[in-house]
């Protein structure tokens, strides 16, 4: 393990394959490994990629990882995959790519398919964008396949969310329906020479005006009407990033150079006083509480009997027992249990 | 709160209504409540509505409480909406099916929209479920505005699942990127009479000969490549579900009428036999799990200082400390603090 740790930190890519199948097995060797590695990470910028399917991110992640490779710099791709084994997305996935990008030992591809919980794959993916920073690598892609809040939640590990849309998917911008317009930082539409395209760029724009965050109104309801009322933070001293609305044909190449500007200008706004450092404190909060939510109950299921809790079933499936109730009496013996 | 328990059992609306609004609200007052209810629910069958944006899940759940009406039974609806308070989704969902089912007081419709976290929405619905359940209504819908994870664990609280298609809403599948079709009791294939219907309906009978659970092969890597193998549960006796895929044009309300058999016919099989007590206990068990993480991280929150965490959290970021080990000292910090 001790040779695995110094190959990475040498930039391996066979150790970085090794060590991140060990992070997605979710093997207990992988601890201490991370352990090591951990004071030697913190340089990378981690790009998310999210949006629904059909928008292209997969295309649109190969054009971004070949524009930083002419800039010379090491480009990480990990295409996570919250749907089940069954559909074998995240190989097919794999494959596809690889394709385009074969052959050149300055990107590294790798696909992270679910294993049961998604929060594991939260952790085995925040995990494995950690080895590849103490590796070197400079740039992270990490693309999720979905649009829901669970890819929402592994996308938020990123330094710059980027969320993607495409004209002519269903009859309203998808992002806006997924609630995933808030956390982007960058927005693309996609597929730019399709028909529709200005009109998905103008939705995105208007629902920027009307609901994000760093806009100035926001929607709200009152006496059940929609009405637009100014935001609270409006008339703050703090700095305010507005998400670009950037038009892409990934598989033309074109906008892309662009799409680069606006995640440069991002880093650059976001690297200008301590809102680095603040983010990071938050990321760190998030992830501290996601580990700790685990850790508790994997510790109280070790310590309590299974017969307790089959018997705490029996009482709830019987109507004798709520389920508020049965937690507290759990907890209560829990906590007997960590005293005695 | 008394008055309100005996009205809610007497099968008064506004007395549901308000529950319900407590609920949604995460009042504290509400935990007695639902205690005094729990005795007096697992009479409603619990019928999970989710799919892609576009599907039309609104306008068929519509056609699914008109067809119960018509048989006399109460129907309960719970649209969620886990978009953000932003799109003002839960409000407008809400305005446009009232028009439809107004007037009608054996139809109880309410939107649970997101208040922060998902988990915290998965277990307002569940109560939400309760309230109506101990109020006397037989049908209870639960629809899911998504189609990520989060929604089909929203949706997993129900007994018959139902997954929406439409042709038309891009180039695959949408349940099958969103990996949402192993839930599936039935599958609906809503705008049937939109070109393109019979290709979504062959696409889903092929996945469900490839993927479900209950389907004889089951696809697996073998060299890199899928391939077929024969699923191990094929030869047990256990008796097995196969999803109908229903063709259904809600707006007109075509097809409806066989959904409803399709979900009579689910119901029947899950009642034969003990296969309704164990599905109970296996959600009765995932409540249990996710209400004992909330209580657990609560729990810590409350016995841990501040500042003990905000030492940890800077350390952390210092690279002094890895996230790994932070939670080790946390996890043996709070023990220390409980026994003391």
């Amino acid at each position: 393990m001790d040779d695995l740790i110094t190959a990475i930190l040498n930039g391996s890519r066979r150790a970085v394959a090794r060590l991140i199948t060990y992070v997605s097995d979710e093997s207990p060797q992988v601890a201490p490994a991370l352990m090591a590695l951990y004071p030697h990470t913190g340089k990378a910028w981690v790009i998310g990629v999210t949006g629904a399917p059909g928008t292209g991110k997969s295309s649109l992640v190969n054009g971004i990882a070949k524009a930083y490779r002419a800039q010379n710099l090491l480009v990480g791709i990990i295409a996570v995959d919250p749907t089940s084994p069954f559909t074998g997305g995240a190989i097919l996935g794999d494959r596809i790519r690889m394709r385009d990008l074969s052959g050149d030992s300055g990107v590294f591809i790798r696909s992270m398919a679910t294993r049961g919980s998604l929060g594991g794959l939260a952790r085995t993916t925040r995990d494995a964008i950690r080895v590849l920073d103490a590796a070197g690598f400079d740039i992270i892609l990490v693309e999720t396949v979905g649009a829901g809040q669970s890819e929402v939640d592994i996308v938020r590990t990123a330094h710059t969310t980027l969320v993607v849309e495409a004209p002519g998917l269903g009859d309203e911008v998808q992002a806006i329906k997924a609630g995933i317009l808030e956390i982007a930082d960058v927005l693309v539409v996609n597929k730019a020479d399709r028909p529709g395209a200005q009109k998905t760029v103008s939705a995105l724009r208007m629902m920027l005006d009307i609901g994000h965050p760093a806009s100035r109104t926001r929607m709200t309801a009152h006496h059940g009407q929609l009405v637009a009322i100014e935001n609270t933070h409006t008339h703050t001293d703090e700095p305010m990033w507005i998400p670009p609305v950037i038009q892409t044909v990934a598989t033309d190449e074109k906008g892309i150079a662009e799409l680069i500007g606006a995640i440069q200008q991002h880093r650059e706004f976001i690297q200008a006083g301590n809102l680095s450092v603040a983010l990071e404190r938050q990321r760190i909060e998030i992830e501290l509480h996601e580990r700790l939510r685990e850790a508790l109950i994997q510790r109280l299921l070790q310590t309590t009997p299974p017969d307790y809790f089959m018997g705490i079933i029996d009482q709830i499936q019987q109507r004798q027992l709520d389920p508020q109730n049965a937690v507290t009496a759990i907890l209560a013996n829990y906590e007997q249990m960590i005293s005695s």
